[in-house]
């Protein structure tokens, strides 16, 4: 059924706050996840409520985090999660960050001890109010195999970064750093048809279009796919996140990120606390002054979005166009929630005594 | 023939310095030209000598540039490259990169006013010596067409990140932003092969495995290649370089980027100054004890190296392990160097009145 932004953005929020969160945590983590949803990304908005309160369930995820920093420069520090939402310990980051910024010109924050953090462009895009750039990086789960191996040793692990303009809306880029999502899996499951080569490999390593492959011990491939059209250097992009986010900070990198579903225990001998995160934000006017900045990236947007199109394609896109253009169709029409989510939220409903009762 | 890297490399600097480069600048520019053949990027060492040459006979590139840092804050900078050498501009971007993270923990640099600066992966590792982590990035000339598009609006717009360890060699990652770099397409005209699919389109936009699709009018892809293998991302990763170097600096951009070769004269009405980097560098120590990153690193590395080899496979790499061990080799037996290029240094010695008599 389709349901409201603001209803489901309202139900997150009461259900955070049942769990613990302080109602200003409650409010962001609920906005994170409300985010996701207006932007397609569906994996990673409402779906995945009830996850995180699993979490807490096994005290995996604690709902009152005494966030502290732990180390920092004028321009770096690292922050400690305390085990806390990574939709509520990234924002914390990012505005330490973007406080690093207002004085030393750029600021970037390594978190540990976090859990995951919803998209990774909610976080880049809390940047573009200070005219900032902002960028925000994060390990996860690890289902990916580096190159010529077929050990999962990486997260899909996410790059996301917010740029602003002047008329034209800002350029988001918020992608995995894989060949697709894990969600692009599960809708090929659901519709029972096969993924392309190029997106995964079976227990052993070998190419495979079967989309249900992650349950048979098989692991999501880098962006690039195989060697010979470049998977090696989404296996480096995959790696450069995993240290940034995890060894920086002092978190559980590689094979020792704790998985985000609660059926899985975390790994034992830990390397680190909790998963890791990494973000930045400068500002435009370190560089150049902001209006300068932002006509040239007017100009960049309209070149690039006017660029000659190819046969058979409607047209160019610039990165962040796809998930505006939704969110104006979303906040205008409704969130599309599927039915199973839609079980999952009534059940949370009757466990915290709450109203779910969407029109 | 094969030639000592030593050889290459003092022949090299003999050449910058007659062409009026200040000694120090032309043996760093040497050292870069000379690590990139050591690497195993020839496309990118000697090889491209004579091309530096041509810049500067068209007065498109100045040989004694005055450079100067146009805008600062504590931990950023723009520096006005003075149409050098990117050889050269783009270590002095590092070097003040370096001296911001010294007091500030990090330090960004944009580089206006520039030209080709080799390798990507030779000024990151820069960094290094100081226990720093170094990032470079360039925009190029424009060859690659973003999703969706038959326009050629990118550059192969390398990503560089190197990364120190303590017994472990260092993390270093330096690639392109589209599937394979230019050169690799050379090397199937040599050999008389056709491409994979997801390298390059023709000029409508359509798929192709012609390798020689470039000179028809046709474009490269964007790591991933079509939009069904991640070839948006791609896109969205070379659009951030060429953000990151040319809007924060003031260099041109997307399609106004100049070409490195000399027979194509730049875009009219350009929309910055030549063409732009983005180097950054900050200290381990600035996010936690030295140390103990280090420890970390050593065991991220080790254990990224031992990951489980899929079917077939011989061995699992870690970003920077191919280029390292190329290295120890032609530090011992020599570089191999084309007939072509031979030459090219022969035409190059003749010009200056040098000696070219490799034994």
């Amino acid at each position: 059924m389709t349901i409201s932004a603001s209803y489901l953005k309202e139900f997150t929020q009461q259900v955070f706050e049942k769990m613990g969160c302080p109602p200003a945590q409650a409010a962001e983590a609920a906005d994170c996840l409300n985010q996701a949803d207006l932007r397609g990304v569906d994996s990673h908005g409402v779906a995945r409520l009830s996850g995180y309160i699993r979490l807490w369930e096994q005290k995996r995820l604690n709902a009152t985090p005494q966030m502290k920093i732990v180390h920092e420069t004028p321009s770096t520090a690292v922050l400690d999660g305390d085990l806390g939402l990574g939709l509520v310990t990234a924002p914390e980051a990012m505005r330490i960050a973007m406080n690093k910024a207002r004085t030393a010109g750029s600021g970037w924050v390594a978190v540990k001890n976090s859990n995951h953090f919803g998209i990774a462009g909610f976080h880049a895009m809390m940047a573009l109010e200070g005219d900032m750039v902002g960028i925000a990086l994060t390990n996860a789960s690890p289902l990916v195999s580096p190159t010529f191996s077929k050990s999962r040793f990486l997260g899909t692990n996410p790059i996301a970064v917010a740029i602003p303009a002047n008329e034209e809306p800002p350029v988001v880029i918020d992608m995995a750093t894989t060949t697709v999502a894990n969600g692009k899996l599960e809708v090929l499951q659901r519709k029972g048809e096969n993924a392309p080569e190029g997106w995964a490999q079976d227990k052993d390593g070998n190419p495979t279009t079967d989309p249900f492959i992650l349950k048979k011990g098989g692991s999501m491939l880098p962006l690039g796919g195989d060697r010979q059209h470049g998977g090696h250097k989404g296996y480096c992009l995959g790696a450069m996140v995993d240290i940034f986010s995890a060894v920086l900070s002092g978190a559980n990198y590689g094979p020792w990120v704790p998985p985000f579903v609660a059926f899985l225990d975390p790994p034992e001998n830990p390397v680190g606390e909790g998963i890791g995160h990494f973000v930045g934000a400068f500002r435009v006017d370190a560089f150049r002054p902001a209006d300068e900045f932002k006509a040239h990236m007017d100009n960049w947007i309209k070149t690039f979005r006017n660029a000659e199109v190819s046969e058979g394609q409607e047209r160019v896109l610039v990165p962040g166009d796809p998930e505006r253009e939704l969110t104006a169709e979303r906040l205008k029409n409704g969130i599309p929630v599927q039915e199973a989510v839609i079980e999952d939220l009534k059940t949370l409903a009757e466990k915290f005594g709450l109203t779910f009762d969407p029109k």
